[in-house]
Formats: structure tokens, C-alpha cells, sequence
């Protein structure tokens, strides 16, 4: 099986410790993550082999992320070193009706300042066969759409499966380009793609219909098929949020005809949402590898459950333990 | 807008971490908090002015509490040191059907023993519009109860609007005196009453009738209007206790004529639900000062709701937060 | 009341702090626990004498485990010393669908290295009036097995009243024997069988029949008694996990004619479900010391539902605390 | 060997992690200690038997110090329960120019209101050799010194060596008494004492002479000896303190005659010097039981030099650790 | 007294916890620090009035540093909001040979996007007698050095005594002028300067001369004096470095005329030396307020050698502490 | 160059916290080491490739310790799994007088289970240098003793360069040969020899002469040198023990004529000098490879020196800071 490439940028993750507002807590976790960095760390923890190309600043603290993505042995050969600074995230965790909390401290990174060139694309689509992006990697800057797009390009070119999370993020897009005007051309080349409804409407001015849930869904799916015919596959993943503790999680997938559904999952309590989107993201890469597409959908669905009982960014359940949840048992009986 | 003055006594919280029994803990984290302060507080993180009058002794715990007090950017200015040693509880905390168990090491604090004539009321009282004490006060020793009266009765004669959460504590009140004859004089001078059906047996022998939890509550707030004709606003809190992890949450307002009812929260999982009457009463002086009666009773539940997902004694939310949760968002999405 | 002798093995046990997976944390919180402790150490916490029989290895760390115990209150004068090394058990701690995961690094442990005419059992259960073993011990080497025979016909000889609990683990009964052999010459000897499904089905190849749970049970509870005549009490607890977060637990209990079934509780949400049957265990004997047989149930199931909210191996709800859940307050109200 | 018994108040220790000021620190760590407690928690490390006699409150902080003495193997048949409160020390821990600080919150404590009569000094002293206390107990309140002299006489009457720690503490004595007045009757009884040259002059307005440190400490020690002739042995410890990371340690002991003199041992670095008095205390108690007065003198500075490097306020060193240092290697290598 | 005015950046100061490496911590200590907030916050802590004024963004992390400095009891009524992000520095603290390690992320800060005009000096300057700042601001930005430089030429205009510290950071000044440039006219404009060899060589060009150490700190005081006549006192640190756990520490003070020459510390262990200079301004500033010159520099001497034992940015120690430790008492020995 | 291949045993580490004893601590650090992994970790800091040989059991600790020395970036290729256990090894920190404390839980592990054939040899050494294995591995086993050998053969037989360390431990040497029998064939096919007084007696008999330390050294060299002509380098370290927190450290190294003797570091304070012996073994491989004698002893000594400062096993220091220190700088100056 050839091994998939991720390209987005990692950042460093700054949480204050159990349910501490951030003007409560003097001290902070420090871990790292990224959207298109938990997709390939799930592909790893699932056996395939995966690369994550980014670019990092060459000091310590670049240094300290490197040896993180290297212990969850994710491919580190393509990452480039240089610029300023390595992107910020701070999180305070919620509880209940109080939702967890986000502050970006990512402008002017070195990611955000990679320029076409820097990355030798056809070098690093050797021995490839899948390429992975976001939304947010569009989002960051002008020098890091072109470079994103560059590589959709080359992948294209090679013939590589591409796939995005469309991932819209309020907090980007500041660079003086609608999102639009940039998402367009990216999309278009991409074979499956995780989209949403804000999102979608956000960057494509697509509202769908119907008067039933699963009418809506498949109005959204109709249109992104007709807007961006060379993708095959499309999904969409459910939440229900109760609370910041308990929420329901679901997903469909689209295969340009028909809408299949998954199981809904009840979950509580939750540990740390953060990243499921990239988990659901990653399980359906490896199940697109491996199963067909209902079996596909219920694995990522349920691997993606699973990461909302798992701290961290990244998704560390392994197949074994998704099949099991997939397979029904869902107990959380201790394991001895 | 007039500043607001709350008097009482601050409490080094020393509790387990985790749901550490007492015995099984080697390590307390250190925290402050006092029904009174977590008023002042509540109003302070709203955007009012507030000052906090108490005694505390002149040492390093002493001058740790007032450091912190000032990082919550609560007023300090007529605070005064003596006295012996700062009043202590410890806390465990509870889960499910455990639940939390404080103990007290309240006896012979320095604010146990301030007399009268140690605060100059006068001077506390000017600029401020608004005083608030508890019943938690009333009951520490004579001293205290004296002064507490020492400071109504010059509130009143100033016109300050003054308010009262009733608080009744068991293991206080040993001083001699039934709460009765202390409490008496004391609300009759209030226009604000947080009040309770045991508090209210406690105090004044005040035994609410009716077939429904509607009547039930009509009949209390009738019976202490006829009592206490000063008292225009009196509200009521209601817990559910299923679990020491799950409560339902609402309250009543009585406005001499009609009671207004709250929505109903469920609050699943809560982390600390330590000072929740507090955060409802600190929002209600809000409230007062701001909305009309309804939107000021939904403000409090609001508030005091949120307070169940923070730790410590005080509650950390801000107007924004609360308002997003009264308007119907307690999804607990992740705010980004 | 003549004191109780429980005899096993204890093991160091080292959990990964909140919920962080094995791979994720630097860090192990280290206790200490094992079946028959954990039932020693309730009937301690319920005001009764136990001694605790083992052996642990003569360096630091079973020093540290022998001040651990004496902390507890469990008496330790016929503790011995000698062998390798102290049985281990690490612990990554689930929640909602994923259950918690223990690895056992209990092989070649100085217990299981236990000799016969290692203790002197004769001295042990004087002043004794009960001795309590788990078939974990039975399971854990050839050894094991013949000093806990070797106890079981002294204490038999002696007059004392037997328990144990089946203890199914899957992971021991490697030293070629089948559990079958060994365990039916020592739970004919026993007046108190603490069973299960499960546990019954690999033992003794029994299966129990019926269309409903309770006459499942009660079928499995007659051959049980058909078989091992000398019980006089069988217990089954019921567990139904939601989650790892989340369970329903009830029990029964069987006197040879008639099935006792208590009151189910819901558990939400849960600290630590490790020990659960243990804490069971202890507060039955506890009961069937002070009680009619449906109280002593009711007592053991408050118990052992009590426990999932305590950290640790052990239970450390008094008798006050259980007797005020089986009374019906399990509103988790703080206590002040 | 016959045991020994300690009589003292026991306190909730509350020390800043790390080197944190009071101010900067939101957490404490807890632990236990007093001088009696840990002169007690030594002999016990060194294989005697001892019992300490105090009274604690009857709530879950009385009942965590207790459970915590058992852990230590320190005898509580004598511990009495009753009273308001647990005495409190907050700890500053200090390094190089900046020393340790100690706040006490120690009024009103349990122990300060113990009466004559509350605990039975006949049935204590029952098979007790040796009875330990210190001015601490003395200067707490007219009661617990009432209280310690009723204890002093009935050990006197029964034969028992007396001994005392005169440990001179300037924030207590404050119950209307001159110390001297107190403290006369108390020492005239006394065996050993561990004098000191600030407290000899605040106890007993006693000045040494001497132009040579070593005449300094003679003329104290026979000055002491005059007017306390029944104390056969007194010791005097010389701490040097370069910083608070630093000191140089060391001990002289007389027996009516001779001076003898200690080694001296540089201590570089100090993890915690709470206690180490009481640790020489303790090692001279066990040395008088097991050694010539030469050796019994090395072997109490060699146990105490140990507590330097030892967190807590109790002396967990081993007989064999301090002989291994006494015999000349503080060389600190690694022990595998 | 008139309060004294401070100008410059905050950051938010991550360290790893113990003395772990950047790449084996999976944990920050978050504090706040910054040069001339240092300063501030010893004059704060010396019973001084002092205010920061600085630009934070408004976020959450900005007003986490508010409610910090708050706390601290530094004013912050000129402190404006705005901005991207709050600057960051990451320490790896150091110990014997390895020296600690500081990784700035400070670029596009608030700070350093803020512009003249932003701050009201006129009313900042109101009612303050001293205004103080370094050359870290200056080297920020084009900025930051012209909003320095209004500033200076405000307080200047004003009659304000002005000091500065040299502080050169060799990464900063990369905005394109040479530090000589920039710092020239703001250095005119002070009247005290605390200066530094490495630092005067490359901001003036200044090489002392001189055999002796004596000679070699007279020629430095000499040309700077000649060069910036208005500076009436140039102080100037002095560090022998053996480890970084051991330090000899001392300083001269220069009138115009004579040297002034203080004690030497020798510090060993230290717990924290970052800020060191800073608390000796700090404490210089004070010393000039209160003492003659040689008690003002023996005063700020041990004032910041009491900082190298404290955690943190900030000196916490109050003058009574710098006070015995100026008066000889260095022996760190208990406070109680 | 050519890769080095280490062989041994990798162990968990389990470590109490600041400086608790092993019975204070309810809380390990969890690390992982062992000599041979050491000596890998090392050259990999320092720029070079090492693969690790070992084995580990297949579990979640298994799974633990390989992502872990992944993270150190050590490869891991030729790891096999299988067996029972992890080694375990407990540590309590010592400080001034007090050594620290190993408790080894090492037997029956995985890696002292291993047979001969299970590690493909001719595999491993393709494109390697160098062979470095440790007395550790001869003494766990007969087992590990066997492969070693056949791995010490192989690598003779393909012209690697075989370094040894003799670590002799006193705990091991259990499996009834006597370490001489074993150790001479394997000594007898080094090149570069880690030699030490006490274990050149343990295995060989080997009692040096000479009356000053330079005389000694050189006749225990010269001794060596005889029995193994094949050993062209022979470097012993110099360890002076003032106290566990202050060491003085230095080597030499024997070229078969003459003796180099490196610079003598003082180091205050110790952080961790576990691994100390390993980090100067790994800088005299790396040293051997690039530099001359001289220079490689000194590297070595330095790099062993700053091992001392850095917590856990491995020496995390670079070739830069070893550089820094080398050439004379161990002012610990913070880096900025």
C-alpha cells in the first residue's frame, strides 16, 4: 500500500489543566497538534504509512515538535525548517453548558510564511499514493494557498487520490482573498472531500433543501457532486451537541448516487473533542483502503467516537479497538 | 453606577485534587472564597464596582488572600487586618452518589472577633449604592452580628438598596443565640431576599404550605413579604440532586405580587458546584440593576448555572457567556 | 467479633493520570491493591478487625506496600517476607466507550513463589472467626494454589466460616492445570460463594437456563448449590455498562431456597470502577456479621456503588455513608 | 526493650511546593508533623516501640493525621479526640540568603484545651520506659503545661527516664506566664535535655561564659547541671548556617563531667531542616538505649545530618543509614 | 512620593517544570515577566506606587496578564489593548554547567505594533515623578523606539527623573538602524543609567580601559559619564558565574566623581536568576528615593541577590527582608 | 559513517518525585533507560546513527518503551518482541549525604529470555561500524550471555570495532558462572575498553599497584593491555563523591603506552547522574570517530559532565554545548 502525505501546519498546544479558565491556571500542558497532523497520526496508529509535510522554525522549540512527531512516528523527512515562529493554540477545557475554549496565537508563523519552491513536491509524491489537505491550509495566507495548490497540482499530475476537509475557519481567511475565490480551483481536483453545511456555504454559497434531515443532506451532497464533479466520495459528519460533556456523533457518506448513514453514537462523558473531525478524516482514508463504503463510514464514525474519550489533539485508538467498537461493544468494560 | 459593598468573612479553601478522599490526599490546592466575596466577585467579572469588606490577619496568609483578591480586581480598600489567624474549610470532592463533604476551621478568625467601631461604615458606604450580607455572617459570633447590624442599620439611613441571601448554616449559630432574634432585625431592613425553605423554618419558624411546588413557593414568598414588608424582590433557588455529577437547576422571583419562574437546566457533568447560590445572587444584583424582573431572574439562573462548570468558589463567567446561555446555547460548542 | 483473615496477593499498581493513554504519559500514580486487601480493607473501614496474610519481597517497595497497608488499619503480623519482586499491575484509565486497560506484570512475584509451611495457619487463625480467599489466588501458580488449599482445610478444621469470590481472570490459570481441578476441592469447603455467569461456566462447566434474568439466575444459583452443598449464601452481582463512564449495578443473593434481589442503582459518572466486586465482598461479610440477609444485599450493593466514585483500589465509605445511600440518599448533596 | 512515650501536639503541615512564596503558590503540599510526634517517628525507624499521646479533633482532618501516625508505626492507643480544631503551620520553603518561613496557626487548637484528667497517665505508662516532651508543650497554654506536669510527675513516681527538647519557640508562651515559671518544676525532674543557649537564658535567665566556643558550652552545661541535678545527660547541638542551602552540623553531650564532642559534618544541600532537632532527639534517646555515650553522640548527629536531606518533618533514615554515615561514608553514592 | 512609571513589554513566560529539557517536558509553568514590569513589581513590593504601561491584545491571554499584574498591585490604567498576540519566552532552566536556555517568540506582538500617539503621556505623567525604561523596548521596533522616544521627551519636558537599563539582547535590533543610532538620544535624556561593559561596547562604541577591575569599571564610568552628562549616577552589576547554581554577585555605583563599591554575595543554591538585573534596578530606583548612596546600592545589592531564591520574573522580597540580609544576616536560617 | 548497534537491556524507570523516599511517594516519574540505550541515545544526539538491539515484551508498556526511543530518534529496526516483562527499576533521589536508591525489578524480563537466534545478526550489522554492548547484558542471563557472545563473534567476524563497558553490578552474576568465565572470551575481542578498578577484581582477578592515583591507573591499564592485546583503548572515569549533590568527575584514557588524563570538573549541583558512566561511553565513540585522543577524552569528560545536569537516564546534551564546555565554559550563563 502506498503511504499518504499530509500537508497543513502543527502547532503547539497549550491547555490549561483540568477545567481551569485560562485567568485560573499558572501552569499549561504543552502538547502539539494539526488538523492534517491528526489525520496522519490516525493512519499511522491504523498501520498504513503516512508523511506530514509542514514547515517549522530551527529552534528548540521546533526541535521539541519534531521529536513529538517522530515518537507517534509519523514520516518526518519533508518537513522544512526556517521563519520565525511555530503557530499557538491555547485551550481552556469546558464542561457542561461552558464549551471549550480557543485562542489562535498563529499569525506570522513560519508555516504562514512558507513559499512556493521551498518543498520539493514531486520528491515527496514519490512513492505515494494519497494526498491530504484542509481548508485551513488555504486559509492561513496567500504564500500558503499557492503552496497548497501547487501541490494539489503535482498530485494531481501524478495521479495521486486527493482528498480535503473543507475545515472553515472564522478566525482565517484575513488575507484579502474570499475564500471562494481561492477554495474553487483546490477542491475541484480533490476525490473525496469532508465537507459541511456552514462551510459550504461559506465558501461556495451552497445552501441546500429539504424538509427532512436526511432530504438536507442529501441536497448538500447533490450539489457539491455537480459543482465538483471529480469527487467520488463526500462526507458529512453529525454532531448534536447537548452539552460540552455529552454529545451525539454521526456521519454519512455520498458516493455521487446514494446517501448511506451511519449508527449514531450517544457519548458521555467526553474527554477531549478536539481533532475528531480529523480522526473521522483519517479512519475514512484508511477505510477507503481497506472496506467498502458502509464499512468505511461505521469505521470512521466510530473511530472518531472514540477520540472524544482520548486526551490530545491526535487519535490513538488502534483498529483492534475500533472494529470492537463498530462491531457493538461499546461498553467500556475494563480490559484485562 | 454606584459601586456595591458585600461584607463577610474569606475562607482559605484547601481541597483534595482529583475526587481524592481526605485520607488518601497528600496535597491540598489552595484556593479563597467566602459567600460574600463570591458575590463581589460575580459583580466585578460583570463589569460593576465592588468592594469587599472583611478582617483579616496581618501575616503572609493573610497577604496572600488580599493578593488574591485583587487579582480578581474586587475592591479592597476597606478591608482591615487583626486578629488571629484566617478562617479555613477543606473540601473533598464528591462524584455520584458521594457527596462532597466540607469541614470547617472556622473558630476564632480574625473575622470571628471584629468589633464594632473597627470599620468606618461611613466612609465604606460612600459612593456605593447597594450593600449585601448573609446569614452566614450573622451567625459566626456576636461580634460579627453586631457589626453586620451596625452596618445595615447605616446602610439604611444612607439609602443604600441592601440585600440578604439567608444561608443558613448548621454548624454556625453556637454563640448562644437563636438565629431568630438576630436575624429578625436584620432582614426587616432588606430589600432584596434570597431566601429557602429550611432557612426560613431555621430562622423564623416560617412554614410554607401548599399541594403543588408552585403553591408550595407562593405561600413562602407571601409569608415573608407579610413578614418582612421592606423585602420588594424575593427569589428562591431550586436543586434537583440526582447525583453530586448531575443536578437540575432554576429559580423563582417574588416580586410582592406575582412569581416569575426560570428555565430549568440540566447540569451534566458539573466540576464545582461549591458558591452556585452565590454566582445566582451576584447575578441578580445585576440583574436589578439592569433588565426587568424576568430577564433579570433568567440572568441568575444563567449565571449560577455556568458557575457549576468552574472551578473554585467564585464564578468565573462573564455577561457574554451568560447571556449566550440565556438565550438558549448551551451547546458547549467549541468557541474558536 | 473474631477478626477475618483475608489471604492473596497485593500488587503495586501504576495508572497513567487522568485519562492519558499508556503511550502519552510520562508520569504513573502509584497505589496499591489486590482483591482480597481491598476486602480487608472495608471491613476495616466498617469498624471490623481484618488481617491481611501475603508475601512481598524484603526491599523498599515492599516496605512501602507494608506501610501502605498499616496505614489502612489492616492488621499485618502474618505477612512474610522473601521471594523477587512485587506483582505489578498498570492501569490506563477509560471513559465512555473506551474501557479502562490493566496490564498485569505479575509473573515470578514473591507471592506466587509462596511455599506451603511458609505460614503458619494454625497461628493465623487464632482468634479468627472467618478466612476469606479469591480464586485469583487458586489461578496464579501451582504454588498459590496449595498454600490456599493448605489454608482452606486448616480453616475448615478450625470451624471458621469460608468465602470466596470466583474471580475469573482469563490471563492466569497458566501452570497446566485446568481451574476446574483445583478450585472444586476448595469451594466445597466454602459457606459464602461470591459467582458469577461467566466465572461458573469456566470453572465447573455450569450454564445456567432460563428465559428471564431472574430465573437465569436462579438457576444458576440452585446448581451452584446442588453442587457445593456447604454453601449457604451465593451472591451474583449484576453489572450493565452504558459506558466506562456510566453503569447500572444491582446484585442478588441466594440462601438455598429463596433469591433476595436488591435495588439498582444508576452510576453516573463513575471515579473508579477497580474493586468494585472487592468492595462488594467486604461490606457482605460485613452484613451477614450484623444483618438480616436482605439488608446485608442492600448494604453490599450501596457499598460496592459507593466505591466506583473512590479512587484506588479500596473502598473507603464508612458505614454511615453506605447506610445513608441505602436509605435512598443518593443525592450527592455536599455534606457541611 | 521497654517503649517510649511522646506527649505533644501533632499539626497539619501546609508547605508551598517547590520554592515558592506564599503569595505565588495556589497549592499545598500536606503533611504532618510536631516535635514530639517526630522525636516518636524516629525511634520507630530505628526498630523501638513508641507511643505518642495527643489529642485531635474528631473530624476527617483528626481522622486523616491519625491514619497518617499508623502509616508511620507510631503507637495512638493514647491519642485522645474532642475539641475545635487541628493546629496548622504553613511552611515557605527557603534557599541560600532567603531562610524558611514558618507561619503557625495554632490557637484554639484541639490540644490547647486538653484538661487534666483527659488522659489516663497510669494506663500510658504501663510498660513504658521512657517519657519524651518539650517546651513546645509547655508554652502552648496554662493547660497543656497543667497537663504535662501531671504527666511528668506520675513518670517520675513510676520510675521512668524523663527527658526533654527545651525548644524555645518566641510565638508561644502567651497565656500570662514567665516560661521560667513554668518550666522550673517541669525540667527539675528531667534525665536528658537537650538544652540550647537562647533558651536556656529565656527559660532560666542562665548566661554561659567562656572565651572558646568549647568553653561556652561547658560553663552552660554545668550551669544547667547546678540547678538541675537530677539530669545526668545534656546535649547541645551547633548548627552553623552558611545560607539556607548550607550548614555546617554538630553536637556536644555532658554527663556531669565531661564535654564530648561530635564530628562535624558540612550539609550542602539542604532539601528540608524542619525537624532535625527532633531527629536528634530521637537518635539520642535510641543511642542511650543501645550505646556508649561516645557513639550514642555520632550516631544522634549522624541521624540528624540525614534529616537535612530528607523531606518532611519526620527522620525517615534507617539505623543502617546512619551508621553507614557515622562510620565515615557521606559519600552519597548511589545505593543499588 | 510621586509613583514611578514603567514602560515596556509583558510576556508570557513558559518553563519547563524541574530542570527538564525543552523535548522532555509535556508540561509549561506559565508565568509573566518582562524587564520593566520587573522593576515595577519591586517597587510595588518596596511599598512604592508604581504603574506598567505596555499594550496587550484582547484576548483571553491578554487579560490572564492583567488580572496577574493586577495581583501584583502594579497599576494598570495606561496599559491599552490591541494588537495580535501576547510576546512569549520559553525557559529550560539550567543547573551547574548547563545554563538555562530562553527561546523568544516575541515578534508581531502587541507591543511591538504599537504606535505613537496610542498612549495619552501627558496623563500617564500625571501625578508620577520617575519614569523608567530600557533598552529592550528600544530594540523592539522602529515603534516601540519612537514611542520610547516620545516617552523619554515627555517625561523629560515634565521635570520626571528618568532612568534606563542598558539591557542589550543581541536578538533583537533587527529592524534595520544600529542600536547606537536609536539609543544615542534616549540615553541623553536620563539621568540614571545602569549600564553594562558588553552592552556600552556595542550601543556607543565605549571600551574602558584599566588594569585592575577597579580601574576598568572607573574608565566605563567615565566615558559614559562624559558622553551622557545629564546620567548623575551610572550603576553597573557584577556576576561571576562558576555554574549556573552558583553565582558571586556585587555592583558599584558612580556619582560623577567617585566609585562606590558594594559587599559580594556568594549565592549558592540559586532557584531563579532570570530578572536579576531588574530587581536591582528596582531596588536601585527605591534606594535613591530613601537612602544615601552607598545604602542605596548595598540595598539593591542584596535586594537582587535575595531574587536569584525566588521563582519567577518578579522579586518578591519586601524591604524588611533586604533589609537583615544588607545588615549581614545571610544564614537563611527559619523564620518563625 | 557507518552506523553503531548497541545491545542491552532497556528498563522502566520508575522515580519518585523532587527528593521523597521510596515509602513518602504516592506518585513515580515514569522514564526509560538502560546502559546500552544510553550509549545509543547519545550518539544520536550528537548527529550519528545508532539502532538499539533489545527485547521487549509485546504489550501496551512494550509499546510505551519503543515510541519512546523513537521519540529519541534511536533506531529500532532490529527490536524484537516477545517474552513476559519490562525490567523495571525503581529510584528514590538522594541528596548531600544521602544516596540515592535503586530497587531493581529486572528478573524474568523479556530481554533476560532471549535465545541465541533470535536476533539475525548478519542483519543487524549490515552497513554498521561498531558493536557496543556493557557487562550488564553477560551478567543478566546465561541466555543473554549466550547471544551476546554470538553477537560479539559475528561482529569480529565482520570487522566491526567492538566497545565495551564492564558495569559490573553485584545484583546480577546470579546464574551460577562466575562473571570471569563468562566475561574473558567477550573482553578478549574489544577494541575499546570502559574499564573501572572494582570490576576489573570482580572479573578478572586484576588488583593494580602504585602509590600515587596517576601510578595506579597506569598499572591497571598496562594489566589490561596484556590479558587483552586486542583492546587498543582503555579509558577509565574518576568519580570523587563529596556528597550526592557535589562530585568532582574526570578520566583517562590508555593508548597501549601512554596514559592521557582529561581536565577535573567540580559539579554543584547534581541534577541526575544516572547514566553518567553511559554518556561518557557514547562521547568516546562519537569521539573515536571524529577527533584526536586527547580531544576525544576531554569530549567525553564534558559531555559526561553535563549529563549530570539533566534528568533521566540519557544524556540529552549536543555537540555544541559538550563544545562549549570543552573550551572552557561552565559559567551556566543563561542562553538567550
Amino acid at each position: 500500500m502506498k503511504k499518504v502525505i499530509t500537508f497543513g501546519e502543527v502547532l503547539l498546544r497549550l491547555s490549561t489543566p483540568e477545567y481551569l479558565r485560562f485567568s485560573q491556571s499558572s501552569n499549561f500542558n504543552a502538547d502539539y497538534g494539526g488538523s492534517e497532523l491528526n489525520v496522519a497520526t490516525s493512519l499511522v496508529q491504523f498501520g498504513m504509512q503516512a508523511e506530514f509535510v509542514t514547515r517549522i522554525p530551527d529552534n528548540d522549540i521546533g526541535l521539541s515538535v519534531l521529536s513529538q512527531i517522530k515518537k507517534l512516528d509519523v514520516g518526518t523527512d519533508f518537513i522544512v525548517k526556517g521563519g520565525d515562529r511555530l503557530a499557538i493554540y491555547f485551550l481552556e477545557k469546558g464542561a457542561a453548558m461552558r464549551g471549550s475554549k480557543v485562542v489562535y496565537d498563529r499569525a506570522f508563523s513560519s508555516f504562514s510564511t512558507l513559499k512556493k519552491g521551498m518543498i520539493n513536491w514531486e520528491e515527496v509524491f514519490e512513492d505515494a499514493g494519497w494526498f491530504h489537505w484542509s481548508g485551513i491550509t488555504a486559509g492561513i495566507s496567500q504564500d500558503t494557498a499557492d503552496v497548497c495548490l501547487e501541490a494539489i497540482e503535482k498530485a494531481n499530475e501524478l495521479g495521486l487520490t486527493i482528498s480535503t476537509d473543507f475545515n472553515y475557519r472564522q478566525n482565517l481567511w484575513n488575507y484579502g482573498k474570499s475564500p471562494g475565490e481561492i477554495m474553487e480551483k483546490m477542491v475541484a481536483l480533490c476525490d473525496v472531500v469532508l465537507a459541511g453545511d456552514y462551510a459550504s456555504q461559506q465558501y461556495f454559497n451552497i445552501v441546500p433543501e429539504g424538509n427532512s434531515e436526511a432530504d438536507f443532506h442529501l441536497s448538500l451532497c447533490k450539489k457539491l457532486s455537480e459543482r465538483f464533479p471529480k469527487a467520488k466520495k463526500i462526507a458529512i459528519t453529525n454532531r448534536v451537541d447537548s452539552s460540552a460533556s455529552q454529545n451525539t456523533w454521526s456521519a454519512i457518506l455520498y458516493d455521487g448516487k446514494n446517501i448511506l448513514t451511519s449508527k449514531t453514537y450517544e457519548i458521555n462523558y467526553i474527554v477531549d473533542r478536539i481533532g475528531a473531525g480529523d480522526s473521522f478524516m483519517g479512519a475514512l482514508i484508511y477505510g477507503l483502503h481497506h472496506f467498502d463504503d458502509q464499512k468505511t463510514l461505521e469505521f470512521a464514525v466510530a473511530a472518531s467516537c472514540l477520540k472524544h474519550t482520548i486526551y490530545g489533539d491526535a487519535n490513538l485508538a488502534t483498529v483492534a479497538e475500533v472494529e470492537k467498537l463498530m462491531n457493538g461493544d461499546g461498553s467500556g468494560r475494563v480490559v484485562r
